[in-house]
């Protein structure tokens, strides 16, 4: 649980109260009742322990290897594993540290070899060897603390061995002097990118690693790196396998010794890990975790009743591209579209008074406001450079052209490095001008949407995920009165990725409260959610009417009788319920408090069940279904990638017909689940499918006519994904392709409609007008079959388009139908 | 699991064998590994204990009560306990023995009153006061084993203070003489009779304890229990309460003291609770179990694999029916009706030549068969007197009405106990007759299946269980090759209701295999016994094909080219197997005992998962959906009696609009949910709606469709139950007019037509004929409600019947469209 908006926060425990209530406990239990590790500074339970303490290392070499998630490190350092452990009487140990970021993060490979079985059951903390396959890593992690004295440090850097001794910290100079360390260099990125590469480096660190270390002679380490190569990209063609023999062979020869002074001569660098304007749990927790000194933490420090706090994304700053967003006032039209689609919300929009400039730094970018009739408003599109993943989905998303230099939009990738201390200082002007007031902003647009603070920020979502732009969208139109049931799977990952989490509050201190579930049970836990909720509202009420006489009966009823469907009528309500609440405070009977203690449920809530297909389709399938069969006012969203994404890409049953996927490598024969029409059959729900690449507009009225709606609603929302095998730049137009080929139909159930009398079936794209392949040959998972296997792939893409053909007629019959041949409201 | 042909049974292991298996384990564990109260002769690790130690029982008032599940004991002690703990200064203890039996069980109420707080976790072994409510219990319960010597015994009798003595058998005169009991009878039966209370003699034996046992003074104690009753029946109207109140004070005039003679007169009565003819695990353990002293059993006689013995029922002989069904010949049409609908397989027809009746009982009733040509054939339709429930729905299933004598049927029900002993004699010699050859019954008739012998018979089910006749009919069609994946509900309990089971084998020792998983993953339970059928099959095809020297071409290509759909290709198969498997045992390879292994497999398995609407509906949704999308060849019975009936009632999602339920209190206003077209939308399940009576036809065609087609399959069976409260003599009736109204349209929907390019939607039942409230309103799960909210009653009714409109719009389209609008196969 994040956001510590309900009950008893931490805040309301001093670690004396804490501390006497565990004093109490501690009576009843047996005197040898403890853990070993945990600095435990509330029941003091915890031992003593060395934390200095090791076995007797001499006999290993010890390696350890830094490298970036997806850049090959790890599988490299498997090979080596497998390479000494088959080819010298060595024995091989290999751990291998990692977080559940979904790109951009850091990876620690701990290799140890030795000539009896080695039974170390603890990470590397004196390492013969250590490797740094990322340059700026030399700035962020103090990864020479574990090096010993003598020992290698093999550094992939972008400078010569002449060079890079300057662009060395004082403190990384410092260790590699007094440790008298052999310190190497070589450009692998170059080398990669010389022998046809791209970016893969890992096998031209691990040759440095075979040449430096002499584990084996330099020839049978190469013959057998060759070896190991042929096998691990059997699969990729000879094409790949000769590259990397090529990078292989190049690679000594680009190596080189570095020669450095006895004296350090940079400065020390601040590791600073986060801002010191950070709040304070997050400079005293969660920037100790950050650091890898999570478990250093006293007991004392974690919040106590389990609710952590939110909006902490912010502080990491993880700088994973060098390519960036850039904006070109000149150009753009304001029409929002990048905004909307940027998967990690690092472009934000805020119209304001010309006057508000005259404080701004003198870069600071701006344009006039692109509405008639406000002379005086101006516009800034900023962009959080050092949050943007250089995903290019903005750019794909802009529909501006330079007409003099037709390779440029509105906004256009461009490198980090040279803006990033201009743009620093703007972001923090930005941030000085206050969100635009919601209750004037124009909801029901996309231009609009924009204006609206996102309470979900930088997450750790893949570069140009799929799903994040819709609980992005989520968190700007509701985020204030939200309550996230999210079922496990990628959106659970990013969505609270210890010790960071996405999902923010505003100015006010209000936000989503968010909570992760099984996969099994993520339904009935929001639905949970939902009559928690409802309980509580009427608790409030029955309160609220007892207390009439105390509050005045005028300020009851208005509490009571509140509309709150327009944006204003919530503000209006939330500013009654903030009155009511500091009335309350002053009050001292036991009524006043109990419905201090639930009156913010006064404010209507929108509890949203959140997952993917392989939850909402599969393991959660069944509490899914009784939670919308239930009628209650919950509102599901199923970020559907069609696969299982977070565990790998195994098949689920919205796999499409002649898609691959693990478990279905032949190509899945079965048809995609309908799950619309399974919703839609009940009658009373409120159905939609959407895409926001192919129709960003009809997934906004989508998410709003589904939270309008006082009962159950299922939004399937169409989400590209790393899994389908292509550039998700191309996110956009294979969503566009999805629709317009009939694979994916945006409809919306209304049964609202119904109850008016008309037909409740709205189809919100037209008749296919491409075929099925034209959208799925461009991607890997139907692609891949034309190659293994072109008959078997021809056959189900025939049924496919069969099936795309069917599902059509029926829309469209459907359309056309009359309001009483669908299932009536009881 | 019950059934032990699949892998190694335990006769397999001998006693010695078991031993050192066990002494080998005991060596490493350590010697205080005992448990106490179990006789363990198997690890010898048990511990000793006194059996006969009890607390100082000396202040204590101790009371048993004997009676028959459901009428009404438990309550009317329940309310003793609240009366004597709130009027009087003593403390109260009370717990109930009762089986899982749906009907005719034995409960036992122990209750304890003493002037301070009673810790005593175990049951009465030495009463003050002994009741027996029913007269029967005399002969086959030792009661009076519990009594103390001068207790009080109070026996409901049909005879008389005069007669009484004499109807008693020699153990109970002995006991009551030698412990010098103080008995009383009374004729409680009459007693309710005639104060309007039907067979209700809780209260008027309540009555005679407070009277018998001067707790309280009786003035008082009277007062007391009319306030209960006011309590208990304030929502059954005064006209109960005013009953029940003229029942109290009509017992203590009919309560009479006992003079009895100073030396038993009765010979001593068998006791015998299995016949002498039962195999000896029956009479050694199930016997054992049944008589109330399953704690005795030394573990050694628990099967080792957890395999347990089928088909015991037979020998439990439950007799819990006055009136049984008795047949007559002269009228008859032979059509096999009533077999079909019997719940408890207790009619069952075999034809044979006319030359078996030499050796015939001279009472053994039969008569020419109704076919001409076959003047040497006699046919005989024989009643289980000992097992029929007198639930009367073979006689509303007869179709033959006595011209002569309108009230009379081909079958009528009649009373037991002068027919018994023939009775008994006619069964023995009609089970000496052979069951009909499978390969020449024509099974696609009713009148056919009544020769196939049931697998599953004499359930603990209630009596007139609308489920159980569909469990019957595939025991008959499918029974020696089926594998059975039960969900937990009713049917798991009648199904594996322990010490018995109603599961059977047939002669040559083949039956179903049967097994019970959770509410929550039976679907994928089943799915994985079809899962391993098929991987056992392919490996003995591959085995087949790995000796097909030694075992000869023609005999390994016969078997696996064998066609196995008609039933004689199927006793041909069984054959060749039974053949290859003698020929195996005397080969020595090890290829050969793999083979010899899993050879069962490869006559064709048919594996059903089987399960209640809770199940289907709700609980077992997400798993029963994931296994039908399978595409695997399952097959799913659902038993839906449109409630959760085993806990007691509770609404699924199955429970239909304007239904009352718990949960639904108020009516249920949402839709019955439409499993049947939510598995029709995947195309390539096979789907069926039956109602067995009113259609059996209908039912048994889909079946055999269901069981013959390659993929999965669905059967949702309308099954009445007393959870809709009426009389389920009625059940047949009521079967009819929900076809009738349209609320269960029979349908099938087989994929095989649509590969025919034929629609595979096909209604089996007409247009509707009568309103949905002339069906509903026969039954009290709608009735109430027009009582106690009329209005809402009527607005759910008319929302209900919209809903059954437009199904059957709905419906009607479908069966007229074209085979090009199904979703095509692939």
């Amino acid at each position: 649980m994040i956001g510590g908006r309900y009950g008893l926060s931490s805040k309301e425990f001093t670690p004396a109260m804490v501390k006497g209530i565990f004093d109490e406990l501690k009576k009843d239990k047996p005197k040898n009742n403890f853990t070993i590790g945990i600095n435990d500074d509330v029941t003091f339970t915890s031992l003593d322990y060395d934390a200095s303490f090791t076995l007797d290392e001499s006999a290993w070499r010890q390696g350890l290897f830094f490298g970036l998630g997806a850049d090959g490190t790890v599988g490299a350092n498997k090979n080596t594993i497998k390479i000494i452990g088959e080819n010298t009487n060595l024995f091989a140990q290999g751990y291998f540290v990692y977080d559940s970021k979904k790109s951009g993060a850091k990876t620690v490979s701990h290799l140890r070899f030795g000539p009896k079985p080695i039974k170390a059951p603890y990470l590397i903390k004196k390492a013969d060897f250590i490797a740094c396959h990322q340059f700026n890593f030399t700035e962020k992690v103090a990864m020479l603390e574990f090096a010993k004295e003598g020992a290698t440090f093999l550094l992939n850097s972008p400078y010569g061995k002449e060079e890079v001794w300057d662009k060395l910290t004082g403190q990384v100079q410092k260790e590699i002097i007094e440790k008298k360390i052999k310190f190497y260099v070589i450009d692998a990125t170059t080398v990669a990118r010389e022998t046809g590469m791209k970016g893969r480096i890992n096998t031209i660190m691990q040759t440095c690693y075979f040449a430096l270390s002499g584990v084996l002679p330099r020839e049978e380490a190469v013959k057998q790196i060759k070896k190991a190569i042929e096998k691990t990209y059997f699969k990729k063609g000879q094409k790949v396998i000769e590259q990397n023999f090529r990078a292989v062979d190049t690679t000594l020869a680009n190596m080189y010794d570095v020669q450095y002074p006895a004296k350090a001569t940079a400065a020390n660098h601040d590791l600073l890990i986060v801002s010191k304007n950070a709040p304070e749990f997050v400079q005293d927790v969660t920037a100790v975790m950050m650091a890898d000194h999570g478990d250093q933490l006293p007991v004392s420090k974690i919040p106590i009743d389990g609710t952590y706090p939110s909006g902490t994304t912010q502080w990491e700053k993880r700088n994973v591209s060098d390519l960036v967003a850039s904006w070109d006032p000149e150009l753009c039209i304001q029409c929002g579209n990048c905004a909307y689609v940027c998967p990690h919300s690092v472009i934000r929009a805020k119209f304001y008074h010309k006057d508000n400039l005259k404080k701004a730094p003198e870069e600071f970018q701006h344009a006039p406001i692109n509405a008639r009739g406000f002379p005086e408003t101006k516009y800034t599109l900023q962009i959080y450079l050092e949050d943007c993943t250089g995903c290019n989905l903005c750019v794909e998303a802009c529909p501006v052209t330079n007409t003099v230099n037709p390779s440029r939009k509105a906004i256009n990738l461009t490198q980090k490095a040279p803006v990033l201390e201009t743009e620093k200082q703007n972001i923090e002007f930005f941030e000085s001008i206050t969100w635009n007031d919601r209750s004037k902003i124009d909801f029901s647009t996309v231009h609009g949407a924009q204006f609206l603070e996102p309470l979900f920020e930088f997450s750790g979502a893949c570069a140009g995920c799929g799903e994040t732009p819709y609980l992005k969208l989520l968190s700007q139109l509701f985020g204030q009165r939200l309550l996230v049931a999210n079922a496990t799977g990628c959106s659970s990952i990013y969505g609270g990725n210890l010790p960071t989490t996405p999902w923010s509050v505003n100015k006010e201190g209000r936000g989503p409260a968010w909570s992760n579930s099984l996969f099994e049970d993520n339904a009935e836990f929001g639905l949970g959610m939902r009559i928690t909720a409802d309980n509580q509202l009427e608790m409030a009420r029955q309160y609220l009417m007892q207390l009439k006489e105390e509050l005045g009966e005028n300020t009851v009823n208005e509490i009571l009788e509140a509309q709150q469907v327009q944006e204003s009528e919530l503000v209006a309500q939330q500013l009654r319920v903030q009155l009511l609440k500091e009335k309350l405070k002053t009050m001292n009977s036991s009524a006043a408090a109990h419905l201090l203690s639930v009156c913010d449920q006064l404010v209507r809530r929108s509890v949203w069940l959140i997952g993917g297909d392989g939850w909402a389709y599969d393991i959660g399938f069944g509490g899914l279904d009784h939670a919308l069969a239930s009628g209650k006012n919950i509102k599901v969203l199923v970020l559907d990638t069609e696969v299982y994404s977070n565990t790998g890409g195994q098949s689920s049953k919205s796999t499409p017909t002649a898609a691959t996927a693990k478990f279905a490598a032949g190509g899945k024969s079965a048809g995609k689940k309908d799950l619309a029409m399974q919703a839609i059959s009940y009658g009373n729900v409120y159905v939609a499918r959407v895409a926001f690449g192919a129709n960003p507009q009809q997934t906004l009225l989508a998410m709003r006519e589904a939270e309008a709606y006082d009962g159950p609603a299922l939004i399937l929302a169409y989400s590209h994904c790393i899994a389908h095998g292509y550039d998700m730049k191309n996110g956009l137009d294979q969503q566009n392709k999805a629709v317009a080929s009939g694979h994916w139909p945006l409809l919306r159930y209304n049964p609202t409609l119904r109850k008016k009398n008309q037909n409740p079936f709205v189809l919100d794209s037209p008749r296919p007008s491409i075929g099925l392949k034209d959208y799925a040959y461009n991607e890997s998972r139907y692609k891949v079959l034309t190659m293994t296997n072109p008959m078997e792939a021809d056959r189900l893409m025939k049924h496919a388009q069969e099936l795309v053909n069917l599902k059509w007629k029926n829309y469209e019959e459907l359309a056309t139908k009359k309001a009483s041949d669908f299932v009536p409201i009881a």
